[in-house]
């Protein structure tokens, strides 16, 4: 494990022997900032702007209906949803790229209902709003109980469907997913994970799970509201009923049967036609993880988060993210009463991060794209910008950034 | 009414007269195509690239997660649902752009169900597939019959929710909007109209319509797969609940409340986040609809089908699409044993059309791009094709194109 620098020349030293670095050359980020919001909105890769300029003017302005063939748009939900799988430990079919992981989360669950020894849904009070508010829309469809409580393996009774997500999206904590997945099985529940800030920056272990989805435009770069992800397990796939049944997920969509046949495997969670340019661009965004595996990510996505602790601790700001690294997601995460005039102050130095109401900021860790120097200089900023109060100009200001 | 061309010339004299004919320069056309294919996936606007390229290349490499807000993403789904809302006739808050049109039926029906008389779901076996796919999925969350029937408005007994096409995708038929709606109303029933074939080229008067989605790829130019749209009067919108509840739709999405409250109007019905890049594609596409009104584009499609209608008829050709112009959408279908092969040999000089399973070719009439000459030609290559038999050559490939 490397160890956590005490000076910026150590700092720059990591970089030297970092084996991710030449994967920085893949981004296209603006000169002069340090941008530490990955997990909120992923940087663009040279691919991506390619991949979209191709797809539009090239594949739609030119190619017009025929690209759904030529341009191989037709299969790309599935194509991209293989790659994605593959990177994620899952076996070629068990997912999808589809909808956003609103949409998928709702599918999954409303699904998975009855199949679970309880017509329940539960989930988190402090999961990230969106599961929630999917477990309480569940309501209106079938689930006949929506509780709002902590799952705790080994204590929670609860058969029904679990929404959880494997990265807390506040504090970062990495939820065990064995201990959830058996004791959720042991009383003939199902759990649907959230990987939004997971994938990418934390071995996310799919064949460990039965039911996944998350979102593409944090740590794997997708873009903005790029298309998302949707796992099930093969076995279990060909036992559910998707709720959404659009011609996407139709096991032969240009037969135009007037009854519905699903797909094999994840596919059948296919909805309606997927939004390409969004579509090419995530797929190429994934290239640049060919040949690197999570846990390469989450090792350096873990020691730049030790720098950040180690110089928060130092700082003496109330931690809200786990100090031990394999409990810790990709970002990290502090209170402050101004936080989000901080946030504003650092941004004014070139240094994005993100604030969370009421008072958590949030510094997200991409390991594909931030040295540890920069990193350090980002903790210079924070200590500048905390010392001389320089927040204060900022705390008038009202606006939010995006998660 | 324009008068229908006997001649190339007198096809010609009426481009010269045709009030839309300068917005075919908005396009970014290939050259040498006449494209019968905008009812499936509309070309792409010079402006449409140009935002994409600026969303791409500028606000997501560029301005990264700041673009949230200084690019105006975070509110472009009411923006954009406004600007198309205008255009259909609806008041602001009516219309939302979120998901996919499967998506958006299957909200808008789930919803619908509490409030209709019967909890019973009906789409007319005929319908595009996905609309009776989605009418099968209700089954799953709450439907407690679903019924794939024709609704003859005075005639069939219903009081649940029907989905129906205003323009059937096949024949181009145009639905009684007024009939279908005081027939349901009169029973205690709600239409969900899919007017996916008719907006930008049939007005679809949405103050007539209760509850209405569609997607906007096809005559709307939107470009491929791009974000669909979901209409929900304002009173009623008030009352019905979306079944996928995420944080678009939530009042105050940053405050990250634990418990969702739905925005007002349209707007609830949003989900998760956006595909920004074809959503800033659509945004832009739809400024060549800026002062052009829904009958001015009506009925030049319908000169145009009038011109296909006769030349097609001359040929002896059994018509599926309605000969009266007003009982007919932007389309002309036309049955053919070969059908498949004849798109195929007139794709081969030039001619873009499309084929539907078994045996149903459509000209799509796209009134911003076409013009009567165009069309005038292509009936002249359907006639060479056909005189010739050249469609034989294409007989034996098995592909098919999008609709």
């Amino acid at each position: 494990m490397l160890q956590t620098p005490e000076t910026r020349s150590e700092a720059a030293a990591l970089d030297l022997d970092d084996p991710l670095a030449p994967r920085r050359a893949a981004f296209a980020l603006p000169e002069g900032i340090v941008y530490l919001d990955g997990h909120s909105l992923g940087p663009a890769t040279h691919a991506a702007l390619d991949a979209v300029r191709r797809g539009a003017g090239g594949d739609w302005a030119e190619g017009l209906i025929r690209s759904w063939n030529t341009a191989g748009w037709i299969d790309a939900p599935r194509r991209v949803g293989d790659k994605l799988g593959a990177f994620l430990g899952a076996e070629p079919g068990e997912v999808i790229v589809a909808d956003n992981v609103t949409v998928n989360l709702f599918k999954l669950a409303a699904a998975a209902l009855p199949l679970a020894r309880a017509p329940e849904v539960m989930a988190d009070g402090g999961e990230f709003p969106t599961d929630g508010y999917i477990a309480q829309g569940l309501g209106v469809v079938g689930a006949r109980r929506v509780r709002r409580e902590r799952f705790v393996p080994g204590e929670t009774a609860f058969g029904g469907v679990l929404i959880k997500s494997l990265v807390d999206y506040r504090t970062a904590q990495v939820a065990d997913v064995r201990a959830v997945e058996e004791h959720a099985a042991a009383q003939g529940g199902l759990v649907v994970w959230d990987l939004s800030h997971a994938a990418g920056v934390v071995p996310c272990d799919l064949p460990s799970m039965r039911l996944a989805a998350g979102c593409t435009y944090k740590y794997l770069n997708g873009g903005p509201g790029a298309p998302a992800y949707l796992y099930a397990e093969a076995g279990l796939a060909e036992r559910m009923s998707t709720p959404i049944q659009g011609w996407f997920g139709h096991a032969d969509p240009f037969a135009f049967d007037s009854d519905y046949r699903p797909r094999p495997g994840a596919a059948r969670f296919a909805t309606g036609t997927p939004p390409v340019l969004s579509l090419v661009a995530l797929e190429a965004a994934l290239e640049v993880l060919d040949g690197v595996d999570g846990e390469a990510l989450w090792a350096k996505a873990g020691a730049l988060g030790d720098l950040c602790v180690a110089r928060l601790r130092a700082l003496g700001l109330p931690l809200e993210s786990p100090v031990e690294r394999r409990k810790r997601g990709g970002h990290v995460a502090f209170r402050h009463p101004e936080g989000y005039a901080v946030v504003q102050a650092l941004i004014a130095r070139g240094v994005i991060a993100d604030f969370r109401a009421p008072e958590t900021v949030r510094f997200g860790l991409s390991p594909l794209t931030l040295s540890f120097a920069e990193v350090w200089d980002a903790m210079d900023h924070l200590e500048a910008v905390l010392a001389d109060k320089l927040y204060m100009a900022a705390a008038y200001q009202v606006r939010a950034t995006v998660t």
